[in-house]
């Protein structure tokens, strides 16, 4: 059994909005177990539509379309799809109800062109929206089924995952089980991390291993298939565990979860918290920590301390300090997150100051050198770092990356203390290796 | 004369990876005049990729593919499009000659499967590789013009623009120039800027107007085809004037800028200095703006106070403040500005304090409420703003954006005022709408 993806819309066919829906639903329908075996985009052109849906039906099993169901003269899926069909479109009462009430509901009137958003082509089977006014359709055009789902990504993930996956599954009378398990690790590349597990496949033929990066973490995807629920699972821890062996603290997370998140938790369940001093990081560490909803609970504050005279009013940190090493050393490194740790009473902080580039490197110090400093209950280090990257925002990333990373390793050795604390109370065995 | 694209690789069919060179060269060819119709995307499988190059060579005139050019062996455009052709593949001696000095100037030893890279299509035209080991390579295959390029995005566009659109423009003897021209304007939506701008095609008839959104700031791009060069260039002029007057400051940039860097230029253009106190915005503000070089000429700090105790300590917010009045409320705004103004000695400074969510909303201070202060040589304001948004993070970007936005207008009153003086001595009447 194979399926297709068909993007639709001018914006995507001219270039002018990149096309992310085909990746999520490529991913998700894979997980089924069914090959993805086309891509396929084109735009708001009924009579190239109506040509490609008619292609598709003789290709593929699966179709699964994306855009043009909005209201406006431009939308042409259901025209296309009744065309291709040989039947005409009719009014869902029902479907018109819906959208008039969505309307009500925000106080407005709805417009006279939302009609068409509750006309389908005769005999297909309506698949709703529940957060938008386009609701979707499946049907059948010749020996391929075809699910019409909207452009927007929230509307289409949804209805994908909740109407459109449990159908395939439940049409295919798919025999087995399928999970994918992902592992966020930083500190090795995608190749180093090919090599760590290069006896995997050996050990474990039936699950298919993935490497994806999300820079400047790589993720280890574990793609399992089973006909038995519960050897999958057995299967799964004892990859896992085996996992945890080769890669150690490079690991981030057993579940996905990106460094600042990972981070973030621990400071939460450590109940601690955390000052920020940051140079060449520009305030990027803080972003991605405030990206988090509670992040209020453990991070207190952040000093981007870009100019010289910042570092010294704000941080503390000794004009004699930046005279005698410059602002990029280690020793200022310490002034900054010493300084960040005093101004707020955090229980950590940690500081970065290096060079992003383009400009302002030099021989012995160039572009892509930082130095990144952590101060907490154990002490207070700083560490050189350099990264061979030419660009200032990749350069940003990698080094507020890094000194997430840093603070991570510090909280897992204080987790790991409390843990042993608690195995030795418990006079438990089960200790973890992470 | 239509053209089709081609995106090849397991990664992107499968969606481990997103397509972004699609839509990359769709954009680019389009500016050329020639229609694009259709996006195709394979994967690494020989015989799927042989026979989508013979459909394409039916369907369209030009062909453009990315992607299976590197040395390992489920790299197949090579061998496909020979296939296709119905030739051999043949070394290029010179070709591997440059691979082998690329590794050497590396100071790495080539490995053997490199050479791979140095074969094509019996007939095909190399296509050079200035920054990678991967050269392309164009082929005709029936009707069909194929330029195959490297997946790599970097090397990809550099190819297409030095080498590939110059072919096409003097392959399709095309009498017409082209430009496409960005406008990036913040405070009005697509539909809004639509209405506003509603009387343009009568008046520009041979200029395409365009909406793209880039949240939190919208482009206006036009889209120019002119056989005379200079009536192109007149035209273009004309248009701006008129879209000048209709959008008046809701445009940030007539060649696109961001609003960050349109900031970051009016501070170094006015040789004044910024520094930043961010509650809700959580660094956001100053990471966008040292994401652009030369950005330490202005920015001095950025102090994320998240803590009520950090407004105190760094910037001397007093307690009775925040006991009156809370942390969101317009005088916390001004006392933040103030502080960090008072502590950095910069010439302005902005403060940001509100509710990004999902969680800390109240009736009467609900989740997307915001108050934004600015202070400088004009004096010192604070504004409310509220924005429906359900998610933290666009929240965080639309009140790190209307900050910087709030700054933008101040910087171009003087900036008016200084040209009005400098306008006033030359007894000059040429003035700007702007």
């Amino acid at each position: 059994m194979i399926a297709e993806i068909l993007a639709t819309g001018d914006e995507i066919r001219s270039g002018a909005l990149v096309d992310t829906n085909s990746a999520y639903i490529a991913e998700k329908i894979e997980e089924t177990g069914i090959n993805i075996t086309r891509h396929n985009c084109v735009g708001d052109d009924e009579d190239e539509l109506t040509a490609i849906l008619l292609e598709l039906a003789e290709r593929a099993d699966i179709i699964i379309v994306t855009g043009g169901l909005g209201p406006t003269l431009d939308d042409l899926s259901r025209e296309a799809a009744a065309r291709a069909t040989g039947v005409s479109l009719v009014l869902d009462t029902k479907v018109l109800e819906k959208i008039e009430n969505f309307f009500v509901s925000r106080q407005k009137k709805m417009p006279d062109s939302n009609t068409r958003q509750a006309m389908f082509p005769q005999g297909a089977a309506i698949l709703e929206n529940p957060i938008g006014t386009a609701p979707g359709f499946s049907l059948k055009i010749k020996q391929g089924t075809f699910f019409f789902l909207p452009g927007v990504p929230a509307e289409m993930r949804k209805m994908l995952n909740e109407q459109v996956v449990p159908r395939i599954k439940q049409e295919i009378k798919d025999p087995y089980y399928y999970e994918t398990r992902t592992i966020s690790t930083f500190g090795l590349g995608e190749s180093a991390l090919e090599d760590k597990l290069s006896g995997f496949s050996g050990l474990w033929p039936d699950i298919k291993l993935g490497f994806r990066a999300s820079f400047p973490e790589v993720q280890v995807k574990l793609y399992q298939k089973n006909s038995n629920k519960k050897a999958l699972v057995k299967e799964q821890e004892e990859a896992i565990t085996w996992i945890k062996e080769k890669l150690g603290n490079k690991i981030v997370s057993l579940t996905g979860q990106p460094l600042a998140t990972v981070v973030g938790n621990l400071l939460i369940q450590q109940k601690t918290t955390l000052a920020v001093a940051e140079s060449c990081t520009g305030g990027l560490i803080a972003s991605w920590l405030t990206d988090l909803p509670g992040s209020s609970e453990y991070f207190l504050l952040a000093a981007v301390t870009y100019a010289n005279s910042a570092k010294e009013s704000v941080l503390g940190v000794k004009k004699t300090t930046l005279e005698q090493w410059g602002a990029v050393h280690e020793e200022t490194a310490i002034a900054m997150a010493t300084g960040a740790n005093k101004l707020s009473g955090s229980t950590y902080a940690i500081a970065t100051t290096g060079i992003a580039g383009p400009a302002g490197g030099s021989p012995e110090k160039p572009v892509g050198t930082v130095y990144i400093a952590l101060t907490g209950p154990q002490g207070t280090k700083a560490k050189h770092y350099f990264f061979p990257f030419a660009k200032r925002q990749l350069n940003k990333k990698i080094f507020a990356a890094q000194a997430l990373n840093l603070l991570r390793l510090e909280l897992l050795k204080t987790d790991e203390k409390e843990q042993k604390l608690t195995m030795a109370t418990l006079s438990s065995n089960k200790n973890s290796n992470f």
